[in-house]
């Protein structure tokens, strides 16, 4: 099988000019097939702010109102999206920018919560595989955003480490598929203060031990869990670590490595 | 050899919630291989007020600065595409929104007028007539804005009539094509006051008497001159009209046949 890399990129990335340069040079020198999936960054909380749009919070969580949704369409599926694949076809990486809406990439349905209403979050059903198959085999490489649609004409917000989990799981049987979350530490650290403290490899069982001593904790619970669920549809391995590094983190020289062997 | 068609509406049925679904439903159920071109609208000049950036006009045109050009990404790019795209799967359309960054599908230079600089406003190069064939065949139906790319990694602003004449140009080897310019008239009219007074059909002669005689003037002259290049290049047929009517404008029963027959 031929191999795939589906490359999560975070807002902390995305908002540093000379990591995300860098990242953007690994990236387009990478020779496999690939995806790229963005999140936000601060564009989109600049944008609502210069126009007067205030975020509702409930429970530390964004409410994604039809104000808030409009700004995510257009910084996350425009500027974003169109700045990063111009940036690549000047590195030589025939990429195209999609949304969850395009060719019906990412089907979802509006997040249905009884306590709390999210607006027009999204929770995902289906990835469109034939036609990322399709677009793969056309020779591009596929930058994908967080802005997915319900089939009904709705545009819905997605969390973006979502997309990346499945459309991996989506591809995982016809590529040999590794999904990666870059983000802006080095990996799973043991102490969270210490960057030097990067725990190299996580398997079911030590998972359970980081629980339990409660060193994974807070937003890396669900980005493990995420990735477990990943491997046990059938993703070959899940790295995590600096998107800036990439290449390394490729090759196994840093980052943590998620597997169920 | 396969009908394709590709179909340009302009601003004023953007800004039309009512005429706007009218197309997308005609749109929508037209079963042939088919690429929508759309400009841009009202929208974009009303959140560059919002964001207070102010527009700079030279003898009439408008000129794309930096914020302007972000602004014109955000709006045709993001917000418009997704939306039409959205809208058009929900009726069962498999739409994909693109730039002509995506995929390399427009490529484009900074415009190098002597007089004036125009700032980040490009002019057509080469279109990837390849990828559009691939993703045509695998079943999807492009909905192309007018934002294009260098190549270098810098973005551009390009006028979407020449954004549908340059796509239908390089598909028309490819397939049998109709260019279709959609728009708030009832064709190319004899009276600009008078909406009955529709020319069913354009030659290159009559054309030249319409000049002579001042009945072609302004913004259709550009249009004009647009259609009979696309029809020297190898366009079956040029059509122009009311984008709402799109049905009864492919059928002939309305609107301004361009011919070279």
């Amino acid at each position: 099988m031929d191999k795939l890399y589906v490359i999560k990129i975070g807002g902390q990335v995305l908002d540093n000019a000379e990591k995300l340069e860098q990242f953007l040079q690994s990236f387009a020198a990478l020779n496999a097939f690939k995806i790229l999936v963005h999140g936000g960054g601060k564009m989109a909380t600049r944008l609502a702010e210069q126009l007067g749009i205030s975020q509702q919070m409930v429970d530390g969580r964004r409410i994604t109102d039809a104000e808030t949704l409009k700004v995510a369409t257009m910084v996350y599926a425009g500027l974003l999206s169109k700045d990063l694949v111009a940036r690549l076809q000047s590195k030589g990486c025939n990429a195209i920018g999609l949304s969850g809406a395009d060719g019906n990439l990412v089907k979802a349905h509006k997040r249905i919560a009884s306590a709390v209403d999210y607006g027009f979050a999204g929770d995902v059903d289906e990835v469109n595989a034939s036609l990322i198959r399709s677009l793969l085999a056309a020779g591009t490489t596929l930058v994908m955003n967080a802005i997915t649609h319900d089939g009904q004409g709705q545009l819905l917000n997605t969390n973006a480490d979502t997309i990346a989990q499945e459309c991996a799981r989506a591809l995982c049987h016809s590529f040999s598929t590794t999904l990666i979350y870059g983000f802006e530490k080095k990996g799973v650290l043991a102490d969270v203060n210490d960057e030097s403290s990067c725990i190299p490899e996580i398997t079911p069982v030590s998972f359970k031990e980081l629980k339990e001593k409660g060193i994974v904790k807070d937003g890396m619970l669900p980005k493990l869990e995420n990735a477990f669920q990943a491997l046990n549809f059938g993703v070959k391995e899940v790295k995590i670590g600096l998107a800036e590094d990439l290449t390394h983190l490729i090759e196994g020289k840093t980052g943590t490595l998620i597997t169920n062997e």
